[in-house]
């Protein structure tokens, strides 16, 4: 099975950047794996994508060295199997606020006896290459989401859980949970302390800290310890380089795009 | 019905800028219509549009004020009809060569007596307003483009056809047709007299120059002369956002996107 | 963010007609969003329709004054979720049978602290306009349906849970959950007493009164009080369309449509 | 091969009444096709229907006593080719002004020596039964337009070229080419002897005579001869029943749809 | 409505075969529909095969005699619900591990007072003809899985579950389950064993034993007692088609297919 | 750019054995793509398959060491343009009966000078690899068919046309056009000698034969001569790789699989 470079470099400390796929077009997912990021996540929760659009979305990865992963609607294992088979090495899962929750998190990820996950990886198994079986429950990335007040209080059970690879921090919820409105970061200490705390709970547990960013928050996500940072999305990246674009069009200010992140 | 923007602001000297849909996905495009462009051209010819996704792409547009064209893969008038039925309100035709390629291209854009057009603007009429056959031929820009040593020895016959609103230059082609490679410009001198052939025969026959551009290049086009001038395309964009997104995210470089265009 | 007109009309006792969109075909919605209903909703449950489909069918009712809301196929956070984020502003839920459903179903259509809907309304945003986050919990409608014997037996509980905006009553399945076959309307006591308490309940907690019906009952509806009453189907109006006027061809009877509902 | 009762019906004299597929959906489709249509038309020229959307409307029809036919988007061998090997049984091919074009549009339906219509007949041969090779050009329809003046100058003929089954006239196009706006009918004389001129053209030669109408207009058009009439479109029955929906659902007037049509 | 011949034969003690759809590409539907299996199953869960691409396969087979059935990704009501409303006549329900588990299947797929089925058959009342509503709790199947050493724990009494129709073995994962790789058949007595409790708690329930298979072991397990026995996909038909041809056409062994299954 | 291993093996005498496309359902071809056929054909004229469904057949063969090519609906420039920009590395085009129409052809699938491609090789030029431009010309492989009587009168000529690689016999309306009913093969010495007229003229001019075929005439054709021979379509491989599992499951004969082909 094709080695899930995520978790090599999460096991020797190194930093991972991830892009968004909010609208998944196939041919703009191949430009886009192109690239050099680390990983490439299907947003079916908050982007525009489902399980029809997911497929051929992972097709036109194939040529990529990005890994392939997605972020699932909701913690529901019918959702979770279904991209697993369609291929992806890594399942992001929104909302996992309880040590039960993270449990079902990794349920859904795993085969027996590790989890309950059903088998049948009708595309994953040509995709991945041989011995799917065998190194799935090893070479899949689990990373449940931290984005509630709930979530921090159960922060340092749920780290402990067998079968997680990474958490990863939704810093709009988490805000809009600590009574803030939504954004990319946040300077109140409540906000500041929960990061810490994720980092503190990862470290602890030997397993990734992640958050979602935007390219001019990325420096400094990576010196706070983050190594899974999820840098911008397609839908993000079209808008700004057409703007920009614009703008260099216009001979508006020079071609440096400063304004564009 | 609604009206042309484009060429209102032609017919009193003013330059439009345009962005190139290549995928067209339509959330991609609802957002990218937001921008200011002046228009937003489908590529139904060299883009991975076709008649199927044009039509989603264009009611992605309802809310933009870019004005709606496409580029027909082919001076063919079965695509062109349908294109203009599905609401575009211009066609950019490729390989007009000949006068009479230039009179069957304004043909299959113009209901008669001015051309041959079938009536029937399923969307179209809803989707751009009343009095859609009585404004149609007078609204709708028909684009020959000018793109071949042939078309640059009728040239001047050509700009004088009925019905033709504006030349539309391919660079990358014109340039094969002189003999050399594709590119946006070429400092060869056969390939600048052919601008400056097509910008005289506009000014001429009070039509538009129009040109394929890169965002660098925009301003060169508009101080030549150029009246409408395609600065990027969707695709080009989201790969130069994503890649300047993960510059910055590096901490390569300062934020500035000079290297991006 | 765009007013829903919808709430403001129930809030001021004001009469709303809808139409139910079963297949949903994008330029078909188009057409439809221009005939003055007060919603348009996509039957995501019983309808043709998915989230693959309902996203392109929300995108051509761009230019319509209808307020474009769903019907979830469940009770599932997931799916509500990606409905919202797609830009519907208002949800029906089926089969909300105890207060425990109700609240469920009121937190998935709410930001915390009113429910746990997560943050991300990629296209939500942009298409409903600015401060959508600062808006989304009091311009979004939650709409469960009362549809079963259990919901009536939970009436008044669950018409007192926050959050809640309407109660939908499903003719058909109520009718089977007394005892009877499917129907949009039943003479039996116990059906029209269902319909009394559903509507006194929501006059109790200034909620709207909402109800499935065809065209020939909605003047009951109105006059026994509902507020909210979906008047026929995109499907069954294009039956009925079609089959009208076939006989209209064929000079059966007059052009007059009253076999029509 | 199932029997074309579209042309066993004009060869005895039989009416005929179609239904216009404008946007085809399937299961539309499948609801319209049990309503006792003669025809269904999927419009690939005017309506919003291409290739990709032709083949889902024809396995919508397997159920459907009604003849599945087609317009092509112009007399171009390719698409035609590919709407018969999809299983049409008939098409219609707009703008057939000459002789030479009208050989054209029979050698497009027609195999050797008949025409030239390429064999692979992938979907119809299943869909429509054994011994395809053997009846396709039998059973085959193939349909001109007549819709311009050029067209009734050759119309004699035309109407003599062997292959054709019927002439099917345009209105909108033919009004426009007589010089009128587009209608579904016209008083002028011109237009009225158009009409005559081509219901004798196909009574001299044993066709059959058609045209597209409105539900209003049919009784007329087969009293004057015509055989094969087009009643209503899919989009326009959608929006006449959802209109007509809505008055009834309002109280305003009676039931009776007599402004339906 | 349409006889469900699946339940007829098994109430007989008839054999039944069927194909696996894992694509499902409607056209390869429409051929296969022809080949005499007794039923086609969509594999919603394991297959690429999601709502929007079901309801195009399930128009293919409208001329087939093969029963239309599905393969539901999980045990969860919203997609249940759907796909029976889209015209499947048995739902395969996987991982029911429990008696409560078994009563929630059911509960999915009948209409009160025997579940809680919303009413809404859309295409189901259509395409599967008149009286639906009376007949579907008897004419669906309702076929939960059995694959995991839970359920064999629990299979006396989910066997005894009202409304079950048949129990479906998952080899692969019933073998993974028992602590061995996944595949179709195990020599393991632990796994000889499940087989025939689930076959002798079928017989003593009066419901029908099935279980996925590989074209070389069908024959096996009609003899042990399955009268359900799935014999291969479309998917790996098409592999298995292909690769034989190629041998054929590379003159490799006789034309003998010894080795395809 | 990708090397085009047909022009290879053709330039060195060696057989290519090719695999049909006339679904072209994406996951199908993946697993296609990987069982060692020389190239796959996307069947655009008679498979079910168009522009939209081209590309993400296209995008799921970059696995495959296959080579990847289509047959467009016809000899069209526009559609051959969009197929080559898509990333197929030959075209087969259908209906190629004089020197003009061949010289047609080649014009179509060269850049100026040899022909008149248009540039823009938006999927094709990330697809295949760099310098595309310089390297189209010679890797890419124009196929014209050969087809009719009227093709076999000219084509010592069509065969001396420059840029054509390889001429392709289409057995069935080579029959036809002979006066037979189609077939893969035709014992009438007219049909013999047409073949072997191919044969000698794709050897007198150094181009390499080509034919359309079914597994079981392979052989005869390889010794023959024909060095480009289409084994079977993926459809036919379904249907038959389904038959013969069928078989095997009733235990009908043994596994052999004679009757297959």
């Amino acid at each position: 099975m094709r080695e899930n470079t995520l978790k090599s470099a999460w096991g020797s400390g190194r930093e991972t950047l991830g892009l968004w796929l909010a609208t998944a077009d196939p041919v703009t997912v191949e430009v886009l794996g192109g690239l050099g990021y680390d990983y490439l996540c299907l947003d079916v929760q908050h982007g525009l994508v489902d399980y029809s659009s997911a497929v051929p979305a992972l097709q036109a990865q194939q040529r990529s060295s990005s890994i392939p992963i997605a972020r699932a609607p909701w913690n529901e294992p019918g959702i979770i199997g279904k991209l697993l088979d369609a291929g992806v090495m890594g399942v992001i899962i929104p909302m996992v606020n309880t040590v039960a929750e993270a449990e079902q998190a990794v349920a859904a990820c795993r085969y027996a006896p590790m989890g309950s996950r059903s088998y049948g990886p009708t595309r994953a198994a040509g995709a991945l290459g041989g011995r799917y079986f065998e190194d799935a429950n090893s070479q899949i990335a689990c990373i449940p989401m931290i984005e509630t007040t709930t979530a921090l209080e159960n922060l340092d059970d749920i780290a402990k859980v067998e079968g997680i690879d990474a958490l990863y921090v939704g810093p709009a919820d988490l805000a809009i949970s600590l009574g803030f409105g939504p954004g990319s970061d946040n300077d109140d200490p409540s906000f500041q302390d929960a990061l810490q705390h994720v980092l503190s709970a990862c470290e602890a547990n030997g397993i990734a800290p992640g958050i979602h960013s935007v390219p001019s928050l990325v420096q400094t996500r990576l010196a706070q310890g983050f190594r899974m940072v999820t840098v911008t999305s397609d839908l993000q990246a079209a808008g700004a380089g057409a703007k920009q674009a614009l703008a260099v069009a216009r001979g508006e200010g020079s071609s440096d795009g400063g304004s564009m992140y």
